[in-house]
């Protein structure tokens, strides 16, 4: 779902590129000589699930290296595992090296603890999805959501454009669930969905009658959360409406928030706080080579 | 030493609020009637060291709200620290909420990380510094290295242009150590150091024989630095050089690393997987103004 | 809805005017004398609605300029109404005057059809909405939704992100309705609505049962409109869709569409057809003053 | 004359696209599969002028796509004539093509307006010649001016910079039309023409004493420019200045003003007010194919 | 003429400042305690034309300091004359000092080596104007024209697109100097002057006779010249065009060329080989002061 | 050293291209013929040292047009030499000629002036390094460094951010040198070498035991340098420390400056004041050609 045309995202990559560069790789360019071809390996360190490749493709196409993905974007790997072929002129694989790594790295740590959560869920059985929030690294959005959906998440609201999401600070302005609900239904564009955050049962049941797309139960317990659904059923809601539990959830009690029956489970920390999958770029042949100009 | 003028900061992060805005924050534009002024806190949700600070505050401001520190960057917070105050128009406060939450909760999660390892190595007695390296975020080389120098870090090297730093890819194609450092001392400009990376002892001998700047033990044991150091000290180079170890050196093994007398410990994990520090933004009261136009 | 914080808009607004200048309007340099102050205003020269106020006063001020507007968006205005009253640096001023009365031109055409066109429908005593579609100008996305949404119209899908809407090539490439709406509604985000383009009545029939958010009727005449209507209706399914019509309807002909009951009518001549609404700026006091450094 | 290198054009149209795609074309990702192969046309629908196919041949082939136009900028097309043939990967093509559609149908209207004025006074005898004005769509200045070249109107000024000309507000600051012109002269470069707007006959007459490149009659009628032309010729000016005639001119009267014999007439509605001309894009074979990479 | 609002000059201006900074001014930020507010002046070191004072002041208080002009761009300065007093926050101040001191050191340069062949022509009594032509320092339009304005020359064509000026390489495509200029005249704008460079009094004659508005003599020396203006005069055109010499002028022979009675000398030297004009920076008063947030 | 990626550097020379454009080459548009091939040397005017072919090649071949380096950068050429033959659409070449032409002129004037200071170092047997500084045109820092590279000159700092440089105006504010170098090696990051400005042989001993990497001695003459070198030597410090000298330095007295076993020489004038390098493209053959779409 998230996905630019390839000179769209050129121009992002590089962008990230210039700022490591700087006015250029002086070590590169005082030790490798000039027209040395080389062919690289970028290995994983650890075991995880890859993600990035499809941008490291592009990036490193861009820059005139053929580049061969040994796995694809999604794919788990382990210690060793070759995940991509490189070979080009040696100046421009070691300038770029670092850049690489880094988006790489860290899309595929997203991607990993992303991917762990949702098959703890699936395989216990649950279909509750499991969503990021709007807690990125600034400016990495595409990445960061990208990395979600390539671990098998949901990416939630893009930006502030494209879903109407009522949180506490707007009730605390607005006044009541019911009116903020009313107002956002006659004055928003038909095209949006409409999701409110509540802090009780009894908002959850308002909100429903109000005939919201999307609840958010922040900061709900489990057994909270079963209650405020079966509150729902009770008034013949429960199907109207689909049911997002946020705040607290983390790898560790996934299963009990799953397990309550909610929709949509989102963390923050999946695109906040993963630990980076550890990646190597290493030489695996040296030759000499007529620089094509 | 990373500090940029507010004008050119700004531009950098009104780019992160642009991306999450999009065309408009329709919630708000829906829900908080125009004219609306509020007063907000930003606060700690855990323990950790505060960064970020100086960066919300060019954000804020450039946005016309009234922001006031109420810690300043660096300082230990705990859970309802209140960390930032910020009167003013209710829409923007609300549309800018989570790119300032983004950005204190990265650089704080980074600066808090540093804290730690720097205080442990400083309160066992070591002079050791603690540095990162460029496993920053893909653009966001400043607001990274930043929360480094916070933490009390040192930053390392910024870009590829501002060290001669050799690798094992360089050295797997330029030969041996004597001959890059050597072409490296011709070639680059005396305005810059050089560091070589080192795979054992005897290497290290060799580069300082040569008259580095900086050695890097890729990869060393404890043991195998001092061994390291004593070779050095034996042969009357370990005055001359700095000694850098990086791979493998995590919170729980940072110690055993210091105590060999090792002058910089470099780890990727500072920038690369801290954990965000947890923050909100809370309504604290709520006025209906006269917007000034 | 469609809002930007100020600072953000400045931006756009004044890559704007860069164009415009190029390296300078030599004939005010050439003409007007350093210091020179002066009052204008810019008036309406025919009847319509007015939007780009907001627009043109973030420009004028981040330009120094002292700006007071007369209407605010969505007046009504008729010819030799005084929309804005500006003082200040007679240079700026007239540099500035082309490109405030373009954006202020074009965004209150678009203001203007859009509320005939709206009110028609509602002084008929219809509900429908009208909506604009993403036939804008190129690099325009805000400025023209915003107009339409200061005529009083539904600003639709934003961008090829916020919405899924399955068209006509898509549907040759994925075959029939029914699949492509559970495609996306299995491997799509919770948080975006669906709307799929249908041909027939019973292509309707389809999308409704597979429980899609939107249904468009593309090309349909009003009869054809009613018909699905009744037919959905039938099989207990019109409570459960938005029906939105689209094609071939016109400022002469919205009534007989409205009249089916249709939730939506959806317009591309709105932004990409709409005639400017003609202003023009005169200078209305010229005072000689100490230029202000 | 207004055309740009293909490589600097590329830049502002792919800023058009990333404008409307956002994070991705979400549909396009759910519902085509990836690696499969269109072939599409797009046809227009109606009579008028192409315009933009030099633009859209650009963007699609930076896009990685095949693109054959069937017809050439300028060429006269009716309801389903096929304009351009495109070939390539169905999701790349589905989601560029609202944003080629958006140019080609602005730049066509454009054309296909300026056209009918100018033939309209070529097919009459005249000589005059047909212009537009700096009212163009904001940020949009080399595609109106390059659609009404195509049309085979002349571009009149570009910028502030390119042209001196000095307007009622002008005067009504600097005072009198003999001061402004010998100030403009004097201190003007030798590389600009200089205009001037008038409002009376004897203004004109006074213009021309002053030896203007080009006179600008404001508002006048067509009996009001006659009596002017004679007044320069009686005093033998009239060989010596172009006469423009502005305000007021459309498709209706354009005649008329053309009898008179004044050389320019210049209308600011060809770019401000033209309807775009109605374009789609249909997909006429749909093959799966491996996708290159 | 060539002149900008001030914040669309910023942009540009901090876009140096941007480059030269990097992620901070590492010295600065070491030694000079935070909140320290200092007094300095900008001394020319030599004697010459200042310009770029309007530029550094839109600089300097678009960072936050107050900047006082002592002397207006176009004015005389010897040793020591002070150019600039600014006062504010001392490490604001020395990050930008180089940034300030490289724009008014190139500008003034540039004013300087015009100022003194405008003085020496005028001085003379010839009228010739003296011109600078399109070999400006990449990036650097607007800097390099506007000191040569400041300087008293004439800017001469700006860009490609403001003049039409047909040289030796388009002759070598075109064919002859007559069917050249015809071409131009019936296709081009009637907004843009019609030069053509010629290399031989002959060609200078057809160019007349086909009515161009300016000739520029290639490489011409001062008795070719003059043949050619009497060549003119003597088939009555000298009257209806400029007459432009370019090609081996300078500061030691600009008179010879004055006094052919020729109408606009161009020198590519005055922007492309300007000796800089020295100028320093020195701090005059330091004091602590509370930082202003 | 200075050297970046193809796509990297391609974007910085169009920013060039484009401005010098505009909306487009009108001349070039009028008069030659689309489809026509043209071949074109470029050649030097006067003998020099050229730099720049790698930047032009790059814009050329971006362009799509076929370049061919006669010469490499750095070889010496004299008058007639052709540095550059281009092959291509001759609209393009000529669109690109004058931005080609600008970017050869000024780099290969810097690298010409450079060579020239260097030879003269070199061949008098001196190991005296010759270096510029910061004074390099705003916004050209990439293309003046790598010129002076070219000439064989040393690049220096490259920006605030890559060396420690404290200056005589961070000392009146600091206060001492002793106490500023403590600073800056105790707050610093190890990466950075740290130089200081001294203005008396006292002050540059205690730089040197403060234990400094470089000193540079602030406009000394040859004399007074010898003299602190000496009082080095006699402290048993000039081992240790780089020694520069800057301020007075020319191509006139180099030599008496080198004579002193100074390090290194820094020069301002080499990217503030060489003269540009005379060079000119020629078109040498004309063939039409069926225009590659």
């Amino acid at each position: 779902m998230i996905t630019l045309p390839r000179k769209i995202l050129e121009r992002k990559l590089r962008s990230f590129l210039e700022e490591d560069i700087g006015e250029g790789d002086i070590t590169t360019a005082l030790i490798v000589p000039q027209g040395t071809v080389i062919e690289v390996e970028i290995r994983a360190k650890e075991t995880g699930i890859v993600a990035g490749i499809e941008e490291a493709l592009v990036l490193l196409r861009s820059l005139g290296l053929q580049a061969e993905p040994k796995v694809a974007d999604g794919a788990k790997v382990k210690s060793q595992t070759v995940v991509l072929r490189i070979v080009g002129d040696a100046r421009t694989i070691l300038t770029a090296e670092r850049t690489i790594l880094n988006i790489l790295s860290r899309m595929s740590g997203i991607a990993s603890m992303t991917r762990r959560i949702v098959d703890k869920v699936k395989n216990s059985g649950y279909k509750t999805r499991v969503a990021c929030t709007r807690k990125v690294a600034p400016g990495l959005l595409y990445f960061d959501k990208k990395a979600v959906l390539v671990g098998g998440g949901d990416v939630h609201r893009l930006r502030l454009d494209d879903m109407v999401l009522i949180k506490d600070n707007h009730l605390a302005i607005a006044g009541n669930v019911t009116r903020a609900v009313k107002e956002a239904k006659n004055k928003g564009s038909f095209s949006k969905k409409i999701e409110i955050e509540v802090s009780t049962p009894e908002e959850a049941l308002k909100a429903a009658e109000a005939n919201v797309d999307i609840i958010m139960l922040d900061n709900f317990s489990p057994a909270h959360i079963k209650k405020t659904l079966e509150l729902l059923e009770k008034n013949g809601l429960r199907g109207r409406v689909l049911i997002e539990a946020s705040g607290g959830i983390n790898e560790g009690n996934v299963l009990k928030f799953a397990s309550t029956g909610v929709d949509i489970l989102s963390l923050g920390a999946i695109t906040q706080s993963a630990k980076a999958l550890d990646m190597s770029l290493e030489v695996v042949k040296v030759r000499k080579a007529k620089r094509e100009k």
